[in-house]
């Protein structure tokens, strides 16, 4: 990774931390629990890279931080509650996550569940303050955009064709589709959320979905690579998931040598889409070509 | 019930369930069994209260029909997802809701966890969109006011102290506090949404907090009656569970007949909360009379 790009996501991952703790409640009754469960799933861990997307793209508008941040914490809420689904004994069942045990472990299933449904509805909460803009037009922009990347239709119509992918067969649209559901869609939120914060529209907003989609994919392949390359103590969860239920990855069907040259591909054609921006945009092009190096 | 109340009551349900159908996802791919689950568990069922009152108080306020109805199924949508999540092995581990079997003994947990998520995001999408009110703003309110009454803070927190009832030791004043979450701020929400709707405040919208106040804890300790009197078949879920958990209720504190005179008189404090708005509040009038009599 480099350098300036280590630095400016440990400034953003500082601020996020900052602000989720702002955000997220606090209470002496017996719901503490629930909060606890919210403040364990979401708090000191992650690369949140989706908070990054978010504050690199507003930057490139003018937005406020103050704004801008609210917007990555929303999106990493989101992020969150799905993880702490998706690690339940119903889902995944994983017991490891960012090197800690999940939150189900940590606390129990009922209130993991609970601390999801929370989450996901922090969100929106969060969004729709006017804190994070003063034009009521621009919340509601973002809270349709919101549930609309992360509801049956986006997230988690790609979670549902994932637990049924070993039966499926699927070929490489297959995967895409049910990727592009499952990750990309938040990937484009975040990427477009600056767009819509500062009011653009047109072209720089398609740059920036378009940016998006190949950074979604890329990241994907490369999350598969790892899934047969990885360490599981760099990584910090269990590996070879989707090899061992029998399902179809980008290294299955591609194999290995050619998933990382299709990966790298979509990298560089993500910044490329980046180009109307300028320097500008130089971090989020730094963001393309590490997630097909990372090795978490 | 009052006939008058039953005819109203079934055209809300009707149109809710046409208005529901119309707004659930359909689609030919693999994640089609997500939205089969969140129409399974919202469509043909239920007494379709709280949608009722936020036709009824909408009525209050001249609002259209076509905005209202929005609302009451986004509403139903956020009560559905809860009962979805609540009956799931995790939380209250039940096979039958509405005299159906519930979602995951339907399909399985895994679909039932997602569709619970779904009907909770789709709930948002369907309050921000344009066709639910011209003004951004009273959208964005009506977000929030959902978001704060739904989450970690209102709904989701009174289930969290649930959970722990059988530890807690709750004496009145702490199972109305856990009833007031866990059900009370959901029907707050359904009927002051015709106030925000109508773009009105002050005393009228306090008439109709306050009306919601009693409403729902006179329904509330209705339900803990129920539980010790009702009839599995007429009710069409399992009974007794509470005092099986050896959590508290309004009965086991007050004792049967103290918890019904307390609903009478709750139910008829409702009532007159409702006095600014004359004869043009008879139904819900009648809801309040009803929920301390119903037999499901």
């Amino acid at each position: 990774m480099s350098s300036r790009l280590t630095e400016a996501l440990t400034v953003v991952s500082q601020a996020v931390n900052s602000e989720l703790d702002r955000l997220l409640p606090v209470s002496e009754s017996p719901d503490s629990r629930v909060h606890e469960a919210m403040r364990y799933s979401t708090l000191d861990g992650g690369k949140r890279l989706r908070p990054f997307l978010v504050m690199q793209s507003a930057s490139l508008f003018n937005v406020a931080e103050s704004a801008a941040i609210r917007v990555a914490c929303a999106i990493e809420m989101i992020h969150c509650y799905s993880l702490v689904h998706d690690d339940l004994p119903c889902m995944d069942d994983d017991d490891l996550r960012r090197g800690r045990p999940t939150c189900h472990k940590a606390f129990d299933e009922a209130t993991a569940l609970l601390a999801g449904d929370a989450l996901l509805t922090k969100a929106f909460e969060v969004l729709v303050n006017p804190a994070t803009h003063a034009d009521p037009a621009v919340r509601c922009e973002l809270v349709a955009d919101l549930a609309h990347a992360s509801g049956g239709q986006g997230m988690v119509g790609g979670q549902m064709i994932d637990l049924q992918a070993h039966t499926l067969d699927l070929d490489v649209a297959g995967i895409t589709r049910l990727q592009q559901l499952k990750t990309g869609r938040l990937f484009s939120f975040s990427c477009e959320a600056g767009a819509v914060l500062g009011k653009a529209h047109g072209e720089l907003r398609l740059a920036l979905r378009n940016y998006a989609h190949d950074l979604g994919l890329a990241f994907q392949i490369a999350d598969d690579i790892l899934d047969v390359e990885g360490d599981v103590a760099e990584v910090g969860k269990r590996l070879n998931k989707d090899a061992d239920a029998g399902k179809a990855t980008f290294v299955s069907l591609l194999g290995l040598e050619r998933a990382k040259s299709q990966a790298d591909m979509l990298a560089e054609q993500a910044c490329r889409h980046l180009d109307p921006f300028g320097e500008k945009a130089d971090l989020m092009r730094d963001v393309a070509r590490f997630v097909v190096r990372r090795r978490s």
